[in-house]
């Protein structure tokens, strides 16, 4: 009988789930409109339904994997998430295993989605990487002798969070200076603006990437400075873990080597030596679109090992 | 029978051997000059058969722990250390599992410590802590799921060499900004002597602790931004693993809390909100003299667990 996991990335608009097999491929999916849900367990209820049609005869449900903002691993909670309109402490876990009679494991969906790349990505062999999504802010997840990083509590990893100028940028976190005011959709739009303020406050960093495609000097720098400023922050994530690779992945990752190349020029010049042209920077190999899928499935299949 | 395990401390001046039992009291002890020896090998043979005369009869030795600097865990050898006068890479592991018929495992001195500190000190029932030796430079150990993080080659936790000044300070690395030229013995007496240049420039660290203790302006200050230093650099290794406690031990550590109250006010300072008041910044319950033949010899412990 195939044995197949049921990954679910609940996000802030959208939730989206698939049903996966071992191999990592993604047989069947659907979504469902989280805004639409005052109560998440009304939510369980519709996901679950979706989860149960999906299925095809012969094949057994192992386990669901949930990947969700603030999401902790230790307790199977939603917590405090600021971009889902359920307020306080969810038990998102503890639901849909009583809906769906089987094992639900949940984390936070950058965590999730480094854990794909291990089991269906280019981390496979590595027992030592750090994953780090571009999206809206900066999150990561950290695999060290062979295992996810989760901390004390669950909230290991918060390199979005990492202070790399004193007096910097103000965060969404209350502090300033963190990493993601930099490197992110977010922080390359404050970099163009700031070189180019008269661009106008509705830009997209897709905007700044056209620019800079067409040559664009304003938008060419942006990319410069977000490389510089990642790689540097980056060399400094070495000398914690000494990984083998560090995986990019997210919509500034896609940008290719605008955003390669001053990365890695700026982590190699700011390496330390014992370091230096050991650690590769790679782009992710999870599929952009179904990486939050195949990570949350992939918390099933890693625990089943 | 009682299982002993024998721990070295290789130091550049000195090296120090004790046979330790499993509740982590050391039985005896001994120590050669390091400088003595201008081949391993006969350094090896000596220090056995200090090993051997320690030894007292109905006792087994289960294996030899060794502590050294740039010492790596993966292959048991000392790599290119600068402090020693033995030049390239010394495979010292098989050496004494050699001389002695039994196995033998080596890491750097700080990793060592790390694992005393687990086994033996303040942090048996961790399983994630950071340990922070603040001697003439910061050595660190990282504990994460349990377990030592050494990364893909045994180089992990170095976070000494952590840039947190842009074109800051020079360091012996060859980098500029380092965490260890501001927080170590030599990093508070660059300090000291730039608040107060004419202090001249054989001061020691603890000179710069008794006249803080005497309530010297220029002292006390220098504390301070140590402590500032060493509490931001802190907050950051949280985003990290999300350690329960972190450790902090050496020279620099037994200033009470000249050292801890700044360290400790800039680190809740500096640290995300969702991390405030849950991280433990603790003394060592190493002792300071015999820390680093107990963590040598615990590697022999946790192994065999």
């Amino acid at each position: 009988m195939q044995k197949l996991a049921a990954g679910i990335d609940i996000g802030g608009t959208n939730t989206r789930v698939g049903l996966v097999n071992e191999k990592g491929k993604i047989l069947a999916k659907a979504s469902v409109s989280t805004k639409d849900f005052q109560d998440p367990k009304n939510f369980v209820t519709v996901v679950s339904n979706k989860i149960s049609e999906l299925r095809t005869p012969g094949s057994k449900l192992t386990g669901i994997g949930i990947g969700a903002p603030n999401g902790n691993f230790f307790r199977g909670t939603i917590e405090f998430a600021p971009n889902l309109d359920w307020k306080g402490v969810i038990p998102m876990a503890k639901y849909f295993s009583q809906a769906m009679k089987c094992r639900s494991i949940l984390t936070n969906d950058a965590k999730a989605a480094a854990l794909g790349e291990k089991l269906f990505g280019g981390a496979k062999k590595m027992n030592d990487f750090i994953f780090i999504t571009l999206g809206t802010g900066l999150g990561s997840g950290i695999v060290a002798n062979g295992a996810l990083v989760y901390g004390q509590d669950g909230f290991a990893g918060e390199l979005g969070h990492v202070t790399i100028e004193k007096n910097g940028r103000l965060c969404g976190c209350g502090r300033h200076g963190c990493l993601e005011q930099y490197c992110s959709a977010t922080g390359i739009i404050k970099t163009y603006l700031e070189k180019n303020p008269n661009a106008g406050k509705s830009i997209d960093s897709r905007f700044i990437f056209e620019r800079a495609r067409a040559g664009e000097k304003e938008a060419l720098d942006a990319f410069n400075y977000t490389g510089d400023v990642l790689g540097a922050a980056l060399a400094n994530s070495v000398a914690y873990t000494r990984p083998e690779a560090i995986f990019l992945f997210g919509g500034l990752a896609q940008s290719g080597k605008l955003i390669f190349e001053p990365t890695i020029r700026s982590f190699e010049n700011n390496l330390l030596g014992i370091y230096r042209n050991k650690v590769k920077i790679l782009p992710s190999k999870l599929p952009e679109d179904d990486a939050a899928i195949l990570g949350a499935a992939s918390l099933i299949f890693a625990s089943a090992k």
